[in-house]
């Protein structure tokens, strides 16, 4: 018999975009839906980002060299200088996104049936990276009652195999918005040293960060070989359709590893590779705009969320998204009913369940994600729908 | 210890790029070396195509659909049907490059230990893929002496184990230029049929046919189910940077797993999708320049080699490679000692070793893969080289 593979089955669909038809049939019913469920922001391209690919003059569209052109790999060794993190060209890997470079780190670090600890709610499509590369996430849970924050020492303890090879940490988190603190990291890199795991460091968000500093993986001192970067442009330029990341380490034989993984694949895509080392040169305080922007957006978000009877949010202290604890009975099913069933003067707001962002069954089934990436204007008419939609919605919990 | 995976290990480093380092060296030295080794080709990218990137105009670089922009595969659908192959926007997933079609195939259909049979000397990178899915290569091998024609259907038979799921088929080939007839490719229908077995078809060099016509696996009737096509624009239209392919099947079951993982990294890159989308506008005899110059190549090329004493080169029906045999011990002594220890009048030129096309050891030591990718002049110039080369070569077998 003609059958897909097991992999195919087991691979999750993505667990943001499986409302997407609920979503079509409501706008097609004429209301309007107040997007605040993926992390594509609203914020505009740099334009002088754009204008370099507009510029740049041709004759072939070459593949670039597959850790990427070299040129750009000079110019982001600036970048990170600026972000007091110290590597050489020829430690970057260009990505096609940070989703290559996070497969470039399950699959040039991780064998079949290795473990791999990542602190839950955690970004959905770590679970297809690890079904690609036929690895097992071990979850441990963080706790909306702490704002997310790193789970104990212990708990990494007991979950600790000697089939564990590595844990992933993304900072400031996706989907909790919580920015781990310098102590934190501190943590983290005890653990990997004592028990030699590799420490994937997903810091797509790293520009965003409204309380403190943004302490990097590459920032702690004497973990350089366990230490994975896997960064991405997306967000920082709002340039998510380029898919330009980096996969950055110290680590001369992970590094060969992965470059063999890029290699087989040629090369990263070429035009935004081109808008990536222009955004280099964007001035100092380009991020001071946008990173206000977000901010006035949470602060917004966090304290009409709180105002809401029963309703639960944490402060995040990055990212640009919030988890909230709402009185439901099923985060799934009323993210589903806000689109079939409701409607608040002609709108309704799309939210993400937080169960698919829990690996453990049953967590998260009264939280949701709402990401930010919409003006302040619509965020409060989010809120407005929001609010009506838990005073009318029939699974309400006190 | 802290230890790369085994498939890190055991993933092959790129066979036409290892001797890049002696190229570099030789070009130090200020030797000219004519690149022949690898399929970039010289020919112009369409400049309507470069243009509609430079023209296009947007505020935010978003992602796109996860199987591609839905205008780009409509649009695709027209130059499909003009391939004679039908296909529906819902059965085309855009992917990043030929390269994640191929890796789509392997993840969607097949499962560690699986065996997929692929007609030696093969693109090297299929390893990698195989390598990444955990799943077994099973060549069988076509010959010179036939031009590499399939290989006859006792020997598939025979290679057919409980765990093959899969054929692979380049057509036209790269490394051999063959181009598989309609009879071949029926037989190989014949096969899948018969035991169950996907079609994974790699027909990147579809329009660079110099003998007969094209028969695309699409074209076999009766297989739907089984195929699945893995497309590229990266050599129709001279656009390998942009890493635009194609994932296209009439099987929903594959398709819908294949989705997931197309889910799971978001999107391809937005930039080559519009050069993607106004390539299929190009003119009716947009081809027929580009078909007649590399046809030229190749004439200019298998004539030069067949005249040199003890070479033998059979002519390949399509793509733009040619095998050539020559009188020499080793295949990679040899293409490494062109770049190392010869020159001719200052020259010299770079070709990759067939070995690396093949899975079966010891094979392809005495033949060597030509691209046919520079100019008739350059050519030539390239045939003097290696003519004058194999008379010095200390390395020469009669």
């Amino acid at each position: 018999m003609l059958k897909i593979s097991n992999r195919g089955h087991e691979m999750p669909a993505s667990p943001i975009r499986k409302l997407v038809p609920f979503a079509e049939a409501a706008k097609k019913r004429g209301t309007k839906v107040y997007h605040l469920n993926i992390g594509q922001p609203d914020i505009e391209t740099p334009k002088q980002c754009l204008d370099a690919v507009k510029q740049y003059d041709m004759k072939v569209l070459e593949y670039s060299h597959s850790a990427g052109n070299e040129s750009y790999r000079k110019k982001l060794v600036t970048y990170y200088a600026h972000n007091d993190i110290d590597v050489t060209p020829n430690e970057i890997i260009i990505t096609t996104g940070g989703s290559e470079a996070i497969l470039f780190g399950f699959m040039a670090c991780l064998d079949a049936g290795d473990e791999v600890i990542i602190p839950e709610p955690f970004y959905a499509n770590y679970n297809g990276f690890a079904i690609q590369a036929d690895v097992i996430v071990k979850p441990i849970s963080s706790s909306i009652e702490t704002g997310f924050a790193l789970p104990p020492i212990e708990d990494f303890e007991k979950a600790i195999t000697p089939k564990t090879k590595a844990i992933v940490v993304c900072n400031p988190n996706n989907p909790t918005g919580y920015l781990y603190s310098a102590e934190e990291m501190e943590t983290l890199k005890q653990i990997v040293l004592k028990h030699h795991l590799f420490l994937f460091a997903d810091e797509a968000y790293r520009e965003f960060c409204y309380e403190g500093t943004h302490t990097s993986a590459m920032h702690l001192k004497g973990a350089e070989e366990h230490v994975i970067l896997m960064d991405t442009i997306s967000k920082r330029y709002s340039a998510c359709g380029g898919r330009i990341g980096a996969f950055i380490t110290k680590n001369k034989a992970v590094l060969d590893a992965a470059m063999k993984f890029a290699q087989a694949r040629l090369s990263p895509p070429f035009y935004a590779q081109i808008l990536g080392e222009a955004a280099v040169d964007l001035p100092e305080n380009y991020f001071d705009t946008t990173k206000a922007e977000y901010k006035l957006r949470r602060d917004t978000i966090v304290k009409r969320l709180n105002a809401m009877p029963g309703v639960f949010c944490p402060n995040p202290g990055g990212a640009f998204y919030a988890m909230a604890r709402l009185p439901i009975d099923d985060s799934d099913v009323f993210c589903q009913w806000l689109l079939e069933s409701f409607d608040h003067n002609g709108q309704t707001v799309m939210l993400a369940p937080a169960t698919g962002f829990y690996s453990t069954p049953g967590l998260g089934k009264n939280e949701v994600r709402l990401a930010y990436v919409l003006n302040v204007e619509a965020i409060n008419g989010a809120m407005d729908c929001l609010q009506a939609a838990l005073l009318k919605y029939p699974g309400r919990m006190e």
